[in-house]
């Protein structure tokens, strides 16, 4: 059975993206720096070990859409051209050709069972938006949390966690590391 | 000069109190988990360092009035009984005689210089509520942030880092320490 991760990077003050998200900049004014730790020494060996146990990616249609033009055809693992499952009401009417791209128009446990199947015995990765996050934790469906945590109070933006209407979830801390660029948490979901 | 801190519990999700607070459970329905870390042998040996370096503290009325039954006359820090320095608009008639507590009605820029003067060389530490800590934030007053981060989702309560209005306030990781009931992050304020 996969395990189900929600692996996202926020600021400390719990904003995935910045105030004034543009086509250009999908992560808002100043929000580029969330992803900072991508290219520093210590996440870009941790993007290679999460990669690697990877085996399919749950998205929100507003990520694949903002994202789409620097994913491109092969999705956010690049070469390792993991599949990508997309909830969405409303499929693109022009997907690209020879994409990793599955739009899932019937729900969250839909887009589960769908990238379930794909991911085998590897990880199955909700990477967003805040709402699809939201939707799995309400449902019960996450096994962990991979938190990537920029040093960065946003002020403003779109916050990962609001909307779960008062339920309590309880976590273990599995392990911290720092890099240069984050503070990378990983918890283990236990109710 | 003193450094200025803010020292405090959050949840994952950025709250400092849970849901339906009462005079019994200050921190609300199941928010008391968010100082357990106190208890916990690397927690408590942090919290013996941070008070042997402890010059005054700040905190809001609310914060004063909930926790006035645990804290007595010596206040949070017990008989070390550094000055707290209380802000809020209408002082209370009967506070504890002999007590630690100085009330400001002036405003945090009052407090902070009153606290300032009786802490020396030592630390000021702005220990919430959320109020005041967005307060100093958005003054520029904060030199540094100290978070005992939680493992728990708390769906709802008091966050602590909303109304900065937008304004980015950059940190710098100072270091990490993990124990059972939470992960201290130290963060240096640079801009």
């Amino acid at each position: 059975m996969s395990t189900v991760v929600i692996d996202i990077s926020i600021s400390l003050d719990g904003y995935i993206t910045a105030d004034t998200q543009t086509p250009e900049q999908p992560l808002g004014e100043g929000g580029a720096q969330l992803h900072d730790w991508i290219d520093d020494a210590v996440g870009s060996q941790l993007l290679a070990e999460a990669t690697a146990n990877l085996g399919a990616v749950i998205a929100g249609r507003t990520t694949y859409d903002s994202s789409l033009p620097w994913w491109g055809a092969d999705g956010p693992t690049g070469s390792a051209r993991r599949p990508v499952f997309v909830v969405t009401h409303d499929p693109p009417s022009d997907p690209p050709a020879d994409g990793v791209y599955t739009f899932v128009t019937d729900g969250i446990e839909s887009a589960l069972d769908q990238a379930t199947a794909a991911a085998g015995a590897e990880t199955v990765s909700v990477m967003g938006g805040a709402s699809i996050c939201q939707q799995f934790l309400a449902a019960g469906l996450v096994d962990a949390i991979v938190i990537h945590l920029a040093p960065v109070l946003l002020g403003g933006g779109t916050p990962l966690f609001e909307n779960l209407d008062g339920e309590q979830i309880e976590l273990d801390l599995i392990d911290v590391t720092e890099s240069a660029s984050a503070t990378h948490l990983r918890f283990r979901v236990t109710s």
